[in-house]
């Protein structure tokens, strides 16, 4: 497996618009894109910063889980992302060595790329998305 | 204020030695550096992705402010840290828009570099540090 760079770091927000000022104007990052991932229950913003997106994450739904996130610890942040060349055989090779996954296979995820989590019981409780732009 | 890219991403550990089968045995990062900082009382074991570093973070004494961020949230990612390439000058720029700073001058972190901490009041709860690396 290589991992080659960090692809983002996801940050749980109550609200995006209020976190701007911060990121834009403090920072000086500039905010590229704004999507609602249906699936995941959130509104996302990106900033890119180096090889590195920030991607701020606002829940659309009390059922999300950045909603559950934000009422158990609070605003901060939520997961890290690894970007790998191969996410299938990154998965079965995670796996292997006794990982918990919490999806075994690749999904669709913000920004057109595949994605899939691993579970914190088994990353010293860090939230870890694995991330593959498709070819 | 130009903010180049990640400079590092601080996760607090319990214990830097359990942690390393995950980090260098699951995701294959190699553990270039342990070092321990004094005054933060804390050891600190690096690993490099891309541009960025991964920096476990274990206290060394009950009294350390990452002992009491795992007393209170658990271990987890604890801090994000940009490079900038003047320190100084972004602390001054920084204060000057209003953002309530944990070190209002540079100082000594590891490998090394100077360092300075945002506020997490100013900053979404995210405890954001600012890193120079010295001429």
């Amino acid at each position: 497996m290589e991992l080659t760079h960090i692809e983002h770091i996801g940050i749980a927000v109550k609200s995006i618009e209020e976190q701007l000022p911060y990121y834009e104007g403090v920072l000086g990052l500039k905010c590229y894109n704004i999507e609602t991932v249906e699936d995941q229950k959130v509104k996302t913003a990106f900033f890119m910063i180096g090889q590195t997106k920030i991607e701020l994450l606002e829940p659309t739904s009390e059922e999300s889980t950045v909603a559950k996130f934000i009422e158990k610890k609070g605003e901060g942040i939520h997961h890290i992302a690894f970007a790998t060349k191969n996410l299938s055989d990154s998965l079965k090779e995670i796996e292997a060595k006794g990982v918990r996954l919490i999806d075994a296979q690749p999904r669709a995820g913000a920004e057109g790329l595949n994605i899939a989590f691993l579970h914190p019981k088994s990353t010293g409780s860090v939230l870890t998305e694995l991330c593959e732009h498709p070819e």
